[in-house]
């Protein structure tokens, strides 16, 4: 599972970060996610392996700009571009009305593809393809949020050769038959079934996506079974003393709290106040604060999000850099 | 007048440019005007030597997404700056409606500064403050599409010294007096009035900024008295010729027409097709065709826009490429 960040800041752009954006894929696969798309979404992907073409399914998680200004410019370029591929928009109350006046006014009468919305402000919302099971969480901010929990979609094990030797399955057509998850029948009459000849399937690696929020525990039944989880991390405990609550925000510190609770391994935080640098000057606020913040609290490993940064969650559990994005 | 473009792209951010935007500004004044905004604008904006802060008013041709899909997101930017100075949104019928739902739909319900729109879609229409009288023109494009022409507000010129002498008006307070426009009284009684001795004028700087149009010929009204005139040349003919005429964009040659009958001096073609590259590998378009074309059909300067390209019209008439944007 990859994720390549295309914007980590909070609020608004700087010249060293772009407004929430963030695309998923499964590993080398052609179709991927976006996960909220703020102003210039279509700008940052233009630097990424990402195509319009292969973007399947967008995921918003709240209404604030920041989170949701980019749609209106990504959706007339993929229309320009021709796309043909159905586009679906997962995302809770406001923004299918904000993008549907939007295109409107702008004249956009008519899209060369089919435009569906699903509301993602409901308990049942479960969104599923070949890829991914993806649910939505409710969260607390200033307006409803949510997160949402990519699943992998369990593909059933490899065979088993030692096991269809015991059995006397000999090699040839039938294994295929019994890969494509169809029964066979053996000279001796006996019937075989897949699942007697499978290995168990590869554990499905689980990322956990939040929108903004000021309660990181309430994700904690979410990340049951997570290895990753994708959080803001605006502030610092000490610049949101300062602050004060009411931006409704998370710290490092409250972020790596509820991942230390669920027991997740790993922690990506991101959507940073501008205030934090990347190479502070002396008396300036540096990003590295925050992961020294999270690792107080987290006995995982801790990330800092940046525009363009790309992870890697592999099958064996580890998160990794990667270094193309 | 100095000109900087934020996006000299047609419809879709290239690599090398974004969509349409452009500052304007009187010389060295803080205060300063947007024509068109693009998505992205506020991005290319934090790179210029322009703030949100001294941003006056802003001017949108037309409501296609390419030329004012930027507004939600500079508005909020400005608005979590906290501005406070009230910002006019001159614009044809669309603009207000986008913005004003885009907004709501963000749960953006209170700016910190008073935001008023303009329709200039009408005939009568005439901005005017210390610095520009502003005007709309009517263009021909796939939507209401206008240009605007600035021009300079006269100042009244300066002192003439030879007069003052000849007239008797001993140099101290009563020169200071007429310059600031009040007549002055003489110890022999005369009165002498600010007009009897102030030089003429200078001559008032106007540039003609087109939106998006496939008959330049349209402006010629508009560019009487015009130094400068920018306007999109979307194509060369070659390519126009292929495409068709149904996106209903100019030609440089078209430009450079219309820009010769009315005999400005200058003209900044901008708004280029993607496929136009700046630099070119063999049997690639290049921008330099369309200036090529532009020239053997108008006898003054042709300039290509450029994002972060800024211009410098004199008082003497003369347009300098500057360095610095």
């Amino acid at each position: 599972m990859r994720l390549t960040f295309l914007g980590t800041s909070a609020g608004v752009p700087t010249l060293e970060r772009n407004v929430t954006a963030l695309a998923l894929a499964l590993d080398e696969q052609r179709e991927w996610y976006l996960v909220d798309c703020g102003e210039g979404t279509q700008h940052r992907l233009m630097r990424s392996r990402y195509t319009l073409s292969g973007l399947k399914t967008i995921f918003i998680t709240h209404v604030h700009g920041d989170h949701m200004f980019g749609l209106p410019g990504l959706i007339t370029t993929a229309s320009m571009q021709g796309r043909k591929d159905p586009l679906t928009i997962c995302a809770p109350a406001g923004v299918e009305s904000f993008v549907r006046h939007a295109l409107q006014c702008a004249a956009v009468t008519e899209l060369p593809f089919t435009l569906t919305f699903r509301a993602t402000d409901v308990e049942s919302f479960e969104y599923r393809d070949n890829h991914f099971s993806v649910t939505s969480h409710e969260l607390s901010h200033r307006v409803p949020s949510f997160a949402y929990r990519f699943a992998e979609c369990c593909h059933p094990g490899a065979l088993d050769q030692d096991r269809l030797n015991a059995l006397g399955v000999p090699r040839g057509p039938l294994w295929g038959k019994l890969q494509s998850g169809q029964p066979v029948t053996l000279e001796d009459g006996r019937v075989i079934e897949p699942e007697q000849v499978r290995q168990p399937p590869p554990p499905a690696r689980v990322a956990v996506i939040g929108g903004d929020n000021d309660q990181p525990g309430l994700l904690h039944t979410a990340l049951q079974g997570a290895q990753l989880m994708v959080h803001e991390a605006t502030f610092t405990e000490d610049v949101f003393c300062k602050v004060g609550p009411k931006y409704m925000h998370s710290t490092a510190k409250r972020v790596a709290e509820a991942a230390e609770q669920a027991q997740v391994d790993h922690v990506i935080l991101t959507h940073f106040s501008g205030r934090y640098r990347r190479s502070p000057k002396p008396g300036e606020y540096g990003v590295e604060m925050l992961r020294q913040e999270a690792k107080h609290y987290f006995h995982g490993t801790v990330s800092l999000a940046e525009d363009w940064g790309c992870w890697q969650l592999g099958r064996d559990g580890r998160l990794e850099r990667l270094k193309d994005h």
